[in-house]
């Protein structure tokens, strides 16, 4: 399975392939506008979160309801588009005056280390493609993943275990459906009582003008034993997982386990 | 510069993603589509191909008419997806007595192998994709490719060398000016007595209602000296070109320079 | 499945290491030693082929005579090193006066390509790589793959259809056993009346001090129905094969079934 | 540039194919020796890292010791193959009674999913491809990539910030040279009273038949702006570090940068 995924954040819209899906697999259209409207979800989430209501096209590889084994494009339109038209169409600009540079690069982005690399004098050349909306072209893939999972009883979920300076307490989610309060909590934290003090970090965050970092665990149930290989480095499981997470613009870290933890602990413990 | 296309000849649309392309490049719309026309054109083609009139979408990777250095994403919409809506949605079928199965796999396509490889009742689950509209989405990604080639001059055409029994002269092409001719040919053969004679054919072999093979000369001028590479086997270009074209439906063999034709003479000849 | 192979003609020994087997397969040297001998055969082959008394050892993924699943390394030393140490040496050159140069390009190679590309003054960094002799790699990984083959029964041979201008006589290969005498034959082929023709042919040649061309013919059976795939056409077959055969460098051309003779002929004959 | 490594623990050797590395690197045999040098190092590790002198060959892609532009394979024999003759070789087994299967999983590795997955009665067939010793390709492939890296100023190098309970002190590594003092630590931290409190640490857990965490820091110097790219996930320079890093089988975390740190303070700090 390989995909490519494609769309800048205000241009027309996001469009991603998958290819190697196989056949006969149920896929609806409505999975992945729910998968895409989880991406949205969250706590104190600025106002582009709220009139991003993704809306799904399958433009391929699925057939009355089911996958044909062929590429599946979907295509997820920039629901604001018209406001960007002229600053983002892909037709040359015909106005007299052209569209007015962008020339603040963002920090912690890849806006300035994009723009001295190709000498681009309108970092929104860079930034358009470097922002966060990239990741929809993922939930996409993942949806159709998770599709695929499903079909051999295999389910993938996460819940926030840290905002800022607060933790939940440790808890034992020993199967999917454990995961499940997490999706009504609205930090999607499994302790009622650290969501309630996260959701203050966030407000008080928010007031002064603050961002803030956070903690995720991503579970998956019902993996068979010996899924990746110990055969070559680049076929490890525990390598692809990790590449492909810190690969999300956000993610500076990525354990698996008990991870750094270990890092004090003798072998016995 | 790898790229993955999309599509059901009959489906909403064909999509192809290109990833790779350097920024800056010139990227117009009108070129994609032109290509598309040329793809078209033929003498004799059947009536699918005059509905076909493609129009292009770019839904990313292209801003202001020129390329982001991100993936550039093409919708080619299919223009009679209306009169197929009901046998090709990809929701689930809703009226009773469903989607009327097709059970007759055309011959010399990959339907039968499909529906045996699959156990697939309905063979239209196989044959749109292996369809020759397949071909659209490697249009796209070549009118790309040749707009990256153009920037650093070289060149890419190619003209018609035979149509079932007949031939064409043979002629020294020295430039890729000297294959304009052939853009205005109806069977795009420089030869005009030959292309008489191949139209002809082509008539002949319709009111019959059979088919005919031909041969076509792909050239490319301004190539600069050791492209591709000796060092390993996957990274040289004749496999790489021959492995390319092959893999277009209706192509049953491939020759680099005078090919099999030399399996008969002597190395001093 | 992957492999990289290395090795220069008269450098220490051609290396390949073959990825993605399965855990299991028998593996025997003294096969793929039976394969490295039938590369060298050939009637009126040159000098060079008789000292090539390939050996084979087997340096990983091989336990016990069955394959681990891990990668399979196959080393197979030049015989005649000891002679080209000074010039092929890895070790930086020692004596002085240095080694002397090649500087006359062969025709028909990669070698002047290579020498311009790389701006280099000695051809042999060139044509040490670009030589026949890389085809040994080709030849491990292929006895592998033939291994995992024949134990799904699937059985590729192959028999010589031309040399110069001789041609044999059309006939049905209808098994693998139906190639045997192939095997035999001094120049692969399954008509003796031709394979004497071809002989005299070669004779001549070479009393000329010329070369010839000539066509093979491939047969895999046991095949099932459906290998490769239509959804991508990255994936079909037919491209693969053609693609994997003109990398080959005496390779000038591919032709699937009946090939460019259907060029000339009608769909319904 | 790709690889792929060869070799189990036990077996003949540890066989590496690099492709891709560029012509007229310099490139010394002894060089790669050192870098495995280094790998064995490391206060109180055990009895095998003695024995395990590893000595290089450099079979290909090296010429009077500057890299041809073709695959350069490198060869590590394992200098106690002998002993293991008998259980380890290719060939099948040829004296009565067979070879004695291990039947004890090591916990932590992949030798117990291996078994299942493979339905394996002797867990030696995976465990030789399982061991640590697998990481001797990595290194082989890693030593040819800083040459590369040199040749345009860019240096790697590391050192240890923990292990078990003991963490060094906090200091600023703004060179390559900064390092150097990590060579010749004991335990390769550039803090010399931590260095000793680690020693001592080690020491402690050795008596007591235990085992110990520990913390890297990998630092890359020279690297120019914009290496990598922002425009497709799996082309981003964090994901594929920690794809490579996580790959490492005692590695069970990666950060980037402040990593977990930066989950509990604000943006502003």
């Amino acid at each position: 399975m390989r995909f490519l995924d494609a769309g800048e954040s205000h241009g027309p819209g996001m469009v991603t392939v998958v290819e190697g899906l196989p056949m006969g697999l149920r896929v609806r259209r409505e999975f992945i506008q729910d998968e895409l409207a989880r991406r949205r979800r969250g706590y104190g989430r600025g106002g582009r979160m709220s009139i991003e209501r993704d809306e799904v096209e399958l433009l391929s590889g699925v057939r009355l309801g089911r996958s044909l084994g062929s590429p599946i494009a979907v295509l997820v339109r920039n629901r604001d588009f018209d406001n960007w038209r002229e600053s983002m169409s892909p037709e040359e600009c015909a106005f007299p005056g052209g569209v007015q540079p962008v020339t603040l690069p963002r920090p912690g982005h890849a806006d300035l280390a994009g723009a001295i690399k190709y000498g681009d004098e309108d970092v929104r050349d860079i930034l358009e493609r470097s922002s966060a909306r990239e990741t929809v072209g993922r939930v996409c893939a993942g949806a159709l993943a998770k599709l695929m999972l499903r079909s051999v009883d295999i389910e993938v979920g996460s819940h926030v275990l840290g905002v800022g300076r607060v933790r939940a307490a440790e808890r034992v989610v020993g199967s999917f459906t454990d995961l499940e309060p997490a999706e009504e909590d609205p930090v999607r934290c499994l302790d009622s009582k650290a969501s309630e003090a996260m959701r203050e970090e966030i407000d008080r965050a928010r007031e002064e003008g603050d961002t803030l970092g956070g903690v995720v665990e991503v579970l998956a149930f019902g993996v068979p034993c010996g899924l990746g290989s110990h055969v070559h480095w680049d076929r490890r499981l525990d390598g692809r997982l990790a590449g492909a997470l810190m690969s999300v613009q956000s993610v500076k870290g990525v354990e698996v386990g008990e991870g750094f933890a270990l890092s004090s602990v003798r072998g016995s413990e």
